[in-house]
């Protein structure tokens, strides 16, 4: 294995110290940070991903809370719900869990959630001042937790070619909203690559920093990667397998093995970019009850 | 000349016809759609743009008012009246024409515009949702313009290759929003490209579609387009001209006479996007004034 190896647990320690420490700030002015978690129905993905949630909330001083819906509820009922957090003054941010059952409309729920307590980045308000560069809403975690493994790794962005793979609301899009920007630590050339792309091995090829996001099984193969180019791997698939418990084991987008071969830097996963998703939660949580406390 | 022209102005013609039946289906209910212009201080250019709009609008029976402030007014007073108007019935749509003078802030009054009026589609909730691929909010005029330009002159845009020069708010940023949509019309791959991006000739050089808006004048060169590509020209720049009584002249991003060698389709400037930008300005107005009649 050639490349240098990305610790997004370790740099998800560090960010989470650092957010303690504001919290411990905060604490000094009699602000306790809140955040509410709503989970929607029973799915097992959810339910441990809440659970984690909230768990390293507690670690670093948060208060959170989790209010669990019956699947069957009706989406007025949610909005209804939130429409009370929203006006919670002890609520600094508020969590859906996505995904919500097929009846609810999640660009419905997204959008009812104060955007001043909207710690997920999703409300258009947030999506918006972000791709306009406006540095007072909320970043979605997981591309804001790729930049700042980027940014704390030491890989330039400043100039760069950057392929981002796939198009999604929570990942793809941001992530170039976030890279595109006329800033330190952004400046990159961003190509935004999805199912609709063609030439997608030639743009990989030419990419000093690859964000694979589409969420298809190791798809970034070692023939994709320009030698010592920055990988990052967002991907969760789940692939048969017959030898776990579970009868499936998770994967990324990128066919580690084989790329670690080739590329610069690299993100393992599990253990890159999913701590840092939970990181950036946490700091986003902080900036909610800091900017609360102004 | 290899290139065919892409008639900006006819297209616009177009739009406008199709605009009109929709004023009158809106006649038919009672309801007059209405944009008022709110222009600060007398930059001439500013004057000539409101003076065309409000020229167009009243040629396709929406009614416009223009308020003109001087210089010199406080923010606090451009917002009270934007308050005023956000709260007028009569008013489906509300254009503060920039720039502003330096001592007031366009991200603050842009914001400040009640999002279902902003017709110049620049309020953060109306970027967000374009990013989001949501269709219910105002798309920014120029990239809209550019975007039927293609859409009518029979360029494909799912699967190809777009470089989009220049990372503004008002074009360059909103245009890679349209284009990347997993949308008919658009499944495009785009590249933006920046002051700060290398390799600039070479991206040019791949694409099937080049939108330059950057604002540097004759930028886009022959050699840098590829045989049969679309160029389209958003830029606009002064150069200085001793044989027009102004002592300037206004040219595009792209070096027209060579670049029209080269190319498939083009578009001239003037003549190109400009009448564009107004086409979808009164359509988004009217737009406006449609989801009001509901």
């Amino acid at each position: 294995m050639a490349a240098q190896l990305i610790d997004g647990r370790k740099i998800a320690e560090q960010i989470h110290l650092e957010t303690k420490l504001r919290v411990e700030k905060l604490k000094i002015k009699g602000i306790v940070p809140g955040i509410t978690f709503i989970r929607v129905g029973e799915d097992p993905a959810s339910q441990a991903y809440v659970r984690m949630k909230g768990k390293k909330a507690a670690e670093i001083g948060i208060h959170s809370d989790t209010i669990v819906l019956s699947e069957n509820t009706k989406q007025e009922e949610l909005l209804a719900l939130i429409d009370r957090l929203n006006a919670d003054t002890n609520v600094h941010g508020i969590l859906v869990q996505a995904p919500l059952p097929a009846h609810i409309s999640e660009t419905v729920v997204f959008s009812y959630v104060n955007p001043h307590k909207d710690v997920d980045g999703f409300h258009p308000i947030n999506v918006g001042k972000l791709m306009l560069g406006e540095n007072n809403g909320f970043r979605p975690c997981t591309p804001a937790g790729v930049h700042e493994l980027l940014i704390r790794s030491g890989v330039p962005t400043e100039g760069a070619e950057v392929v981002v793979l796939g198009r999604g609301n929570i990942v793809g899009k941001p992530m170039t909203s976030i890279l595109i920007q006329k800033f330190k630590n952004a400046n990159a050339t961003v190509t935004l690559l999805h199912s609709r792309s063609k030439n997608i091995e030639a743009h990989c090829q030419r990419a000093d920093i690859i964000i694979a996001a589409m969420g298809f099984a190791h798809f970034v193969k070692a023939s994709m990667v320009k030698p010592g180019a920055t990988v990052i791997d967002v991907g969760v698939n789940r692939i048969e397998d017959k030898n776990d418990p579970r009868g499936y084991r998770l994967v990324g987008d990128v066919d580690f093995e084989a790329v670690s071969q080739v590329a610069g830097k690299i993100t393992p996963n599990p253990g890159g970019v999913g701590p840092m998703t939970i990181a950036l939660l946490m700091s986003n949580t902080v900036q909610a009850a800091e900017a609360w406390a102004h």
